[in-house]
């Protein structure tokens, strides 16, 4: 299957990864700083309304373009551990 | 600036935001465990050749389609802060 030929503004348009989150920002990275025991929840798909972190808009995302994308989850372990 | 209207199908196509990594997983998700005194810069734009971690892609990636996507930088502080 070969998608249809469409024009460079338009690729440029749909092949965007972030329609939404800081869109004045040149580019958006983001530092975050754990502790012991800490675990959080980290949105890739940059569709969330509590980014940095996850809300679960990836599986409407999934589901809308047949896309795979989900989370990233890090922890730390407990001090004692 | 409206985008041109194109086939559903189409625009399945270009709203997937992962074109390359472990396209026959349902859903790609990463769980990591960071200890004291690690930093670790992972990618948000699904263009890494080291994912689950960033090799700066999203600079190609943002210079081609005038996204402003970058990196997610945790770090967890030394035992002894």
């Amino acid at each position: 299957f070969a998608p249809a030929a469409h024009s460079a503004v338009e690729t440029r348009l749909f092949d965007k990864i972030n329609t939404k989150i800081d869109l004045d920002s040149p580019k958006v990275a983001t530092m975050d700083k754990l502790s012991n025991g800490d675990k959080k929840v980290y949105c890739r798909c940059w569709q969330s309304g509590t980014f940095p972190l996850c809300d679960g808009s990836h599986m409407a995302h999934n589901k809308e373009t047949g896309d795979n994308v989900g989370p990233l989850i890090v922890s730390v372990a407990k001090a004692e551990e």
